[in-house]
């Protein structure tokens, strides 16, 4: 009585245009299968039985890790062939679900209708009503609005043609009825293809019930077969998280200029700014105001914090109450304390920055550890490369970084210590006093600007 | 005769899930409640009484400062008894209009005619008419197209639930009229509240007039509950912004990707590019071009100044014929003369730039005086800050500071200088020559660079 | 027998509120003039004249390079004033096909078989099914739904005013016909102009066959008549672009949010995030990825180079498997070879960099030539300027050049040099070994920070 899934991936996508199997065109940034497979696991199934062909090697290598049966079909002669590959490792108690592996919106809750649909015996299908029903398959219905077969576009009569109810391929059924099928299905068509479809007939044939759950959207059933199509789901898919954060709270200035790739968590009362691009895992906590046109990609930012337009942020924590940007980039293992400050044109990375600090200007810090109420002036380089090797600078708490430093790593900086502008430190700077690098200011007596030696513009 | 307003603004919100009462949720980054304040300001009223309850203090706190009457509601008991709240402070010869805080899209106009409407002793109600009404209370009219009553969609029989014009809640109607109907409410419903809406049948039943005046578009009446109804708030006042802007000239490559938060005006031929955010008092004068992915804040943009992608300005003033970014940064208080260039990743901050002058890369000048037809190469940094106070660094027409410099504040170059690059500039460059620190160049024979002594990516 | 194509393009455009005429306005960059005369040209015609009179000088300057019959109008006297003005250029046997300059949208495929349509002696009109045909000609036909005439809108009867399909304007006829037509045209209507409308009433007087094309879709046929309408235009034009370039296998996050203004050539594989504003020629190879908010400009991108987030490059060829950006900058004539990176806040211009090599952080590298394996630390500049001329900068393959530097040109890098951090190169550095200029570094005893001599924020 248990249930199998079976997620039909074996096909080209030729219409893709690419060198990708369609199954692992992105969508979300996660290959449709791995959508269908997620959808697939919120049911807890006994198994599920992906059943892969083109791009064999591409699927196993993005996805092989999944716990699913993989099962390869060798040949692609229609869906029926396909279901009929991996019937033999489900037993006849089962109930089966077959699912498509370019269907990828399809909602967990509809598909648990669709097996509790199936439970008494049934053949469930997933039908959806569509305003242009041309070229799909219409639902007919009989008088008491049961589901008594399916009659193909080609086939439809001239009132059928108006039936907008269509089926789109999903169905549940049990596992020995639909073994019996399937051992019954001929490819005697036009395409010479073994369609799942067919079953259907079979079912009313059979006297078994025929059960249809209708999608709740049209979203949700559609098949990508182009890039247009990978567009149209990609948006749906963003339209439906934006929505979904915005029940938890969120505010989005624009819901469609927001994308997330991954998950984001939120505290109450945070603000994401237009064109948002958000990867991986992110958190934010409460109040935290994202400002436009950012990428955030795995980090957590604290309470209260703002990121101004134009940040990048990745691999990254960022404490509460922080300032971050405009134009800065954290990269990944940049750790920031409450209340620091990192302004425009600010690169840092492996940075551990202690409360209130600031870097505000123009500077790159990287393998730094840096202390507490430090600011670092505009244009401070840590040269932590030496051309085979990183080394780390250390900065005391309170210390003053003067503008144009170049902070030759290994070194350090103790504790209240001040650099004076455009000094290069190659050794220990000490405690609460003066340390810099000068050379003598002079001036040329007689000395004359060069003059422009060619016309026209420089 | 006079008019008063009443806007009930007394809700929690509770969908908004927020810490913020609902009436001060932002929009166009202002409180939803004023924009209908604002609203009913166009109307020139004797009076505009704020009934506000939920968040009080909140409320007082961001909008203390609007000329309203402000009535606190101590408990929420109802669209009736909120306006019950207010009707005290109108005398009886006045109209009511009664607005909602959280309806903050509705037009003046509309506004103005459903005023007119009630002048005759009526009682004015705004309707809109809906695709899909289910939900709403219906508007009743007899065979000559009278309003005789509205309907509640619980109470609707079979033909009146096929009536797509419905009540919006915005009613008009003689004070004497409305103290009397408000008087005789009951809250004998499910939900035990006193509605204002009951007034209606009281109206007919006391054989007042009822004239329906429709609104222009449904948008004008969308209540906003929860941030999906905010988001899609937020876009329709930015699609009407954007179209007022249109209508006057502006060239915006996508209406659907502009965001303005306060006012703009624009002289003629400006084009704006995708993805801008404007947010304060912008001007923008004749043939200004605003790049892709740019943020305004309370700036002035001189004539056929051209500002590239990825720039940011706020408090600042820019001159004619300027060249911005991209990647530029104007902070408070940078005052551009014409003809000045700021190019990528530079930081102004209380800048004072003479005509021609040039930053085009890498620099941040801040509280600097400078000349003009200065040329500020790259990497130059003005060192303002000394850890406690700031400085100001002083630069005469026609000098020219090489490459990454710092320039010691308080210091003054003089007209004419020269300062050779990667000088640390302490003292006051002499006019017309060339000033410069600068240690000997050499080289270490036999030195070998270091080799890595880990493997593995660096 | 040879094909005139009349370009109608003397309008001025008033509601623009622009000081550019009408068929300059800016469509994906081009004016719309110059959407019309390209559809003209797909159609191989003998010759295309343009009617202009509003702005001629601007029309002029702007687009007197097409290679085009300009016939100047004068007095703007109506549309079939208009087409008389340039018909005497037209030989009796051509076919004439009359176009529009605010009209730019229109399909060569639809002109086609519009000009087909007319070949047998007829007069083919375009038309176009309206949801909502208010305003416009309304296309009469008979009981063998033959065109038999025009019905003006404010003409049309009863059942006439429920026709959709209406006449679009574009129209095409034997020139022996057309002439004859013009020359009986009269003013003697409300606006006292020549309309080419009725010649369409002649040609049924005159028993030629009238046949109706019906466009493809509404956008085709609509005129632009003021900022909305181009606003439009720009995403309908956008929308037709990101749609071809997805048919071939381009992955766009968001069509909507795509903006081609030239031509772009991609490669099997290529995913171009969102926010991509693309100008002049692009081309990208296999593999290319360019992350969101980026600018591309007249480049070449090489196979599987990764462009990062808010990356702007312009009159430059990236090599292949490079990595660009975040908020790199790639001004003319940058050549970087294969597996060259550049990173966030470096600008480049005038470089030829090497293979391998690296540019990362906040550095400005101009006029210069870098070999292979070179690494450019953070804060480089070249001082390429010296106030008067520009010279180079050269560095041979695998130089390592320390943070903070400056090179000041002209000088050399030879191979395998290494450049201490913060030195201020201004001679040749010797290969295989180190060389820097650099004070000595000093502490001063007893020295105390400055102290807030004001209080308050600073």
């Amino acid at each position: 009585m248990g249930l199998h899934i079976v997620v039909l991936a074996a096909g080209k996508g030729k219409r893709m245009r690419s060198a990708l199997p369609k199954v692992l065109q992105p969508l979300g940034d996660r290959p449709l299968l791995k959508h269908v497979v997620e959808a697939a696991q919120t049911l807890d199934p006994e198994q599920i039985h992906v059943v892969y062909g083109h791009g064999a090697e591409q699927v196993q290598s993005a996805l092989g890790y999944l716990e699913v049966n993989w099962v390869y079909q060798h040949q692609q002669l229609g869906t029926g062939h396909a279901v009929s590959q991996a019937i033999d490792d489900v037993p006849n108690d089962a109930s089966v679900l077959v699912l498509y592996g370019d269907v990828p919106l399809v909602r967990a809750a509809t598909l648990s209708h669709l097996v509790d649909a199936a439970a008494t015996d049934a053949l469930a299908l997933l039908t959806v009503v569509l305003d242009d029903p041309a070229g799909y398959g219409r639902i007919r219905r009989d008088d008491e609005n049961r589901v008594v077969g399916i009659v193909e576009d080609k086939d439809a009569s001239g009132d059928e043609r108006y039936i907008r109810e269509v089926n789109t391929g999903l169905i549940c059924a049990q596992a020995r009825h639909l073994r019996d099928w399937l051992s019954r299905l001929t490819n005697e068509n036009t395409q010479g293809e073994y369609y799942l479809t067919d079953c259907i007939a079979m079912a009313a044939g059979d006297g078994v019930q025929i059960v249809a759950g209708q999608a709740g959207s049209v979203e949700e059933t559609q098949g990508i077969n182009d890039k247009r199509d990978l567009a149209t789901a990609e948006r749906l898919l963003q339209r439906r998280q934006a929505e979904a954060l915005m029940d938890q709270g969120l505010t989005l200035r624009d819901p469609e200029r927001f994308d997330l790739r991954g998950s984001l968590r939120v505290g109450r009362d945070c603000l994401v700014d237009v064109n948002a691009v958000i990867e991986g895992e992110v958190v934010l906590g409460e109040g935290v105001h994202i400002g436009p046109h950012c990428v955030l990609r795995n980090c957590t930012i604290g309470d209260h914090t703002q990121v101004l337009s134009h940040t990048v942020i990745e691999h990254a924590g960022v404490g509460a109450r922080c300032q971050i940007g405009p134009f800065a980039r954290l990269r990944p293992d940049t750790e920031l304390a409450d209340r620091a400050k990192i302004g425009n044109f600010v690169e840092t990375k492996k940075l551990k920055l202690g409360a209130g600090s600031k870097i505000n200007h123009l500077s790159y810090v990287g393998d730094a550890v840096v202390g507490a109420n430090v600011n670092i002036g505009a244009g401070v380089i840590t040269c932590n490369y030496d051309g085979a090797n990183k080394h780390v600078t250390t900065i005391g708490d309170d210390a003053f970084i003067g503008s144009d430093c170049q902070l030759v790593a290994p070194v350090t900086v103790e504790r209240g210590a001040t650099i004076g502008a455009g000094t290069t430190l190659t050794k220990t700077a000490p405690p609460d006093t003066l340390t810099l690098s000068r050379s003598k200011q002079f001036s040329i007596d007689g000395w004359k600007r060069p003059r422009k030696n060619n016309p026209g513009h420089s």
